[in-house]
């Protein structure tokens, strides 16, 4: 476990080893925060939820920190305005470092000396705090990258050799979308609990439970670049019909014309021909046979529309994860699917802060599938519930096509 | 169905008579329409779906209207700006009386002559007419009580011996409240189509397909104020824990103390001695038994979470709707669920123009059934779908509590 | 002063008598009051500063209407807001007129019966109260015009032979603009006092003072439709250097492209051919020799700048005023000046409620002199100083030109 | 004249010498910028106005910084949007001192070699870059004090031995206010030009004209902390009486209670126990012989209300300024005058970019006279005219009473 540890605590600072103190410390909109904030709240969450209750000689870093760096836990007292966490440029990027060795060292010794019967509380715990931690990771790319898409300068967020990382990866130009008949009827969902680490799950991924399906078909691969581009061309963006009705207003007060950082050809010509993407490495030309990311769940709908097909529910989304055909599940982009984010039958928030951590956020926003290229590996489950609002665009998230088999 | 017509558009004017000109012509804010919009809009409806593609001699009354009274029909064109209903004082209430009048002559015409082969064309559309008008009859109530909630001399809509009509109506003080229980297991959901008249329904409610529910429980009636008032009593709008994170925003951005049109008393004693309430029937003293209204769903929810219960998701209300120990089922208040408004699998719009009456609306609401003291009597049914956003509270919104059945 | 009394509030209810109670209801901006409102607050301002401390026995007409019709006079307590004055839907227009009548009643009787040493009191008050009234006439017009301007039908608020007199007057084709010379030096500016009835004046014209001016010229006659025209077609819209900082960001954020209520043809040709104005007596096409209105200072001052000339400050226009060449000195437009509306030295508000009429508002504001072909005869003098914010354009404000005389 | 640039230059860099890089590149609001941006701003002019036209062999620094880093010249094409100057974190803080290097250089042989016949065009630019250059010093200071107020921790911008000097020095307690009378009379006011550099000002204080003047009085130091005080404990911020029309919307609509930064003690007691003021030097207890800072106009016109005197117009300030027992003219606060900041009679702007400077900003502000503890030592002069909008408190600014002499 501590080795376990170790190494998402590196992971997250190796994130930020390419950035600025500056770079760090900005924020570009509320919905995105500073990476020094990123670095300095997951610490906090360790601080908050294991050293305070377990660790009975822990001296706290900081008493200000707790204020500074809760980002939306009310059982645990006001904190700092999310919309302002980019004014807070003390304490330095170099005190959160210290913040994350101070914390670090206190962590170590609480797992290495847990007492046994401690460990049942402990352990629950801390995946929660490195599940937690790689999701920020994810975020941590997600929010740099609009902040260096606000600069005219366009720098990369990182540059040299390993760039192909950073990029979602193309699927074989000779790979054809196929249609993947699924027979529908009940299909378990979810899973049992939280509990061990052979299988960790947020609380959103419970109780398993049965959902009854119609039949159906899945892509077997991710929407590219190239096949969205021929939805822009055709005056997408400019049909009302194809668009749900928030989604159209979006579009028009946004001025929405293609996915985020997606730049056209100061002249437009025919296909997809001087158009660029702006990602992690920089300007690049658009690649028609990399996923399409930085869609809003509007436009993922949208384009659904346009192709004559759906988005999957989430369960239809599942039931199919483990089908071998199906490519790209996971590592590429997140999917939008079809279906609110709401509870599952049966579900309760566990009592504390720890319960804030899912559950009121139930309303308002839908579920996304899989996993993106930044997302951390082995981070993700085929059972993993992601959400954000239909808006949302600064996110890896693309989507699979469905229809209904009749 | 000449007779179902008239009646129909004879209801709408009667809940307009006790208004003045100046009360329907009036928008207190953009969710809400004038009555005299109402009046116009209903009518367009007819003249557009009906009259113009089906009677070929028909003269449209004003060209202009078609651009001032089309709600939000993409496909028919642009129009009046909703936020900006209020600003047409003309055409007059008169004229709007008027222009009824003429299109009620005209599809009494239609009606009557309509050759049989037109009819199967002719009558879904008919059918949809009449259920579109009925919707608004309620949106008319809802809409004036908010324009006169916002007038310091808190005016009633009407006064007088039909007064007890326009309250929701109280239930037993000795109905104590029951679990009813339900095993759950595969359900029948929705209806096959939207076709005939024994069976209109809009098309949300399709189609009809087979849900799995895990055992549960539901209480045999509504929440009544009385037991709402408990809940504000005991600090519910001050404790962050028992509400959704955007419902806890909200309760802080709008100041909610009590739903709308709830008055505290200037001195705040113990229990409900002194609250009163404004509703159609101007002030009126908090009445104990009557079922809560007018809350949104956030508070819905908030106030299940208090007590320890939560809401049905529709399908647990649909399957429990014929128990015959429910009460209140339909005709008192629009109840929330935990349902988020996404379409039925297998759901799709219709083409043209009525395809945008349902589908476009399907995300970022909730599910409401059942239906209130203002529905037009036979408005509902128990597959009947009502939606609005999570923060709306100027309809008759209640609620009726679930449980888990463990 | 009783015939002056009846005859001034007659002249109000003749310009509601054409408008219909939906009408006189509506508010379409903050800025701007709904009919009925106009005619209830002038007569709550007879009502509030006259009977009520000088007439014992008079019983006030309806206790709330001292909350509904205050407009600004935070002494007098607390007000319905001012966006939300096209909400009163009740009282009803012809209550607002029983209203007029009751305390016309009771003000005939003060007037007839005051005694003696009550009068010196009495007067300056009746005085204020009546010039009060003849504001709210003028901006009842410049109010039920911008409601007119929100409806898609631009009804004419008045129709038929008296037409003429609501249009700004054209001066003769033959009327080149000539320089007006003056010497500048030591000018006397505004009146000594509000006094006596032979020369009322506002608080803001006071006191007389002295002022020194250097030689400057006036333009004989205001700024004409047909010269404003070939600032727009010129592309005076699209160069920022034309204008002040403020006034340029208000071009981009309102997307202004020619003054208040004119109307481009659907395909602009060269010169003023297919432009239309909207106005009280509907829309009618741009006469070039009728003096330019509804422009804001902004564009005003835009204007001077792109003539190579400037706007008079508020002395400079008042010394020339009396100059028999100066045409057009009032009954056609407002003329903005370069002064903005501080107080006079030595100026002193009143005490009590009276003093809020025009003290409060010296800031932010620019002072406009002259009168429009709305402003009630006999309203205005040489020493009368109107004032709007910068951005308004809603008022009958046009310009007269000036130039340093070197 | 190499001395003085280069002193200049250096000074800049000495103010955000105790800055991190983090700190120098946030901004906290859109009226302030960041540190790292008044850097190479400042750079920006001397490269824009003087090197690209009179260095004909000077390559640009880089290209993109012309977009980056021009404020408001919209002569000189489109820029960057002000409010998101604080989300370039790249070029980084030691690219711009690279660029001010770089510049430095450049202009140091521009200066050293200038021919004799490019002076007289040179020489005003040069010294329009470095009054400049020293308003932006102020700016700095004014801009990096709000930015450090919005962190919870309150960080002293400086610390240690310097400190005093960048708190507002205290007036010796024996000090009493005395009202000096002035004849009034006609007054010379303002420069004649801003040509050579024994009296360099800026174009606003031109031209050289008379203005006319009642006697008046003037207080013969700046209003105190400890007397601004007494206002609040008074209820001053309660008294809607008190306050124009616009100042007290703004203090109910941003819940103003004293000044920006002044912090109540928790529970208030009589006089100004316990009462701190967040400055440079961090918190420090309330000194009340220190001037009082970081008040709008709003704030001095209400507090001038109820001590029953007034502001001084600009013209009674200029006018008194010499006299041998005012004290605190300059140095210590700016003085809000009850001026509107309107042109001088015959002003007119200077052609080319530098005639944006200031006069497309007369409108809407007002003017201050003298200077603050923050000013740089001899940047100010008795015609100096600075102007901010009424609702502005991040200047030190203060006030000066004036009242009639009668």
């Amino acid at each position: 476990m501590l080795r376990q540890y170790l190494r998402v605590r590196d992971d997250t600072l190796a994130l930020a080893a390419s950035l600025s103190a500056e770079d760090q410390c900005v924020q570009s909109m509320p919905d995105a925060s500073p990476t020094k904030w990123h670095l300095a709240h997951t610490t906090w969450f360790f601080e908050t939820m294991l050293l305070r209750p377990f660790s009975p000689h822990y001296q706290v870093f900081n008493d200000q920190y707790h204020y500074l760096f809760n980002s939306y836990y009310e059982s645990l007292g006001s904190r700092h305005p999310r919309p302002q966490r980019g004014l807070l440029t003390r304490p330095s990027a170099d005190e959160v470092i210290e913040y994350r060795r101070y914390v670090d060292a206190a962590m170590q010794e609480l797992i290495e000396h847990a007492r046994g019967d401690a460990w049942p509380q402990l352990k629950p715990l801390l995946l929660l705090g490195l599940n937690h931690e790689q999701q920020h990771q994810e975020l941590l790319l997600t929010d740099i990258l609009h902040l260096l898409s606000c600069n005219p300068l366009l720098p990369a967020y990182r540059s040299g050799s390993d760039k192909d990382s950073l990029s979602p990866a193309s699927i074989s130009a000779a790979h054809g979308l196929t249609w993947l008949s699924h027979p529908g009827g009940t299909v378990g969902i979810g899973c049992a609990g939280t509990g061990d680490d052979d299988d960790f799950a947020f609380d959103n991924e419970t109780p398993r439970h049965n959902v009854l399906l119609s039949p159906y078909r899945l892509a077997d691969r991710l929407l590219t670049c190239g096949e969205y581009a021929e939805f822009i061309l055709d005056g997408g963006y400019r049909q009302a019909g194809l668009w749900l009705s928030d989604g159209w207003a979006t579009v028009q007060a946004q001025g929405w014309k293609a996915p985020a950082y997606w730049m056209a050809p100061d002249e437009v010509v025919a296909g997809i021909e001087g158009w660029e993407i702006f990602g992690l490495d920089g300007v690049r030309p658009l690649d028609p046979w990399a996923p399409v990311t930085n869609i809003s769940f509007y436009e993922a709908a949208a384009y659904a529309e346009w192709a004559q097909a759906r988005l999957p529910n989430e369960f239809e989304w599942e039931a199919a994860a483990g089908d071998p055909r199906m490519a790209q599940v996971t590592g590429h982009a997140w999917q939008w699917t079809r279906s609110s984010y709401d509870p599952y039958p049966g579900f309760r928030s566990a009592p504390g802060a720890v319960g804030e951590y899912n559950g009121k956020f139930m309303v308002g926003q839908l579920v996304l599938r899989g996993s993106s290229f930044a997302t951390p590996p082995g981070h993700t489950r085929v059972t993993y519930r992601n959400f954000f609002p239909p808006n949302a665009r600064w996110q890896f998230s693309g989507l699979r096509l469905a229809r209904d088999n009749i």
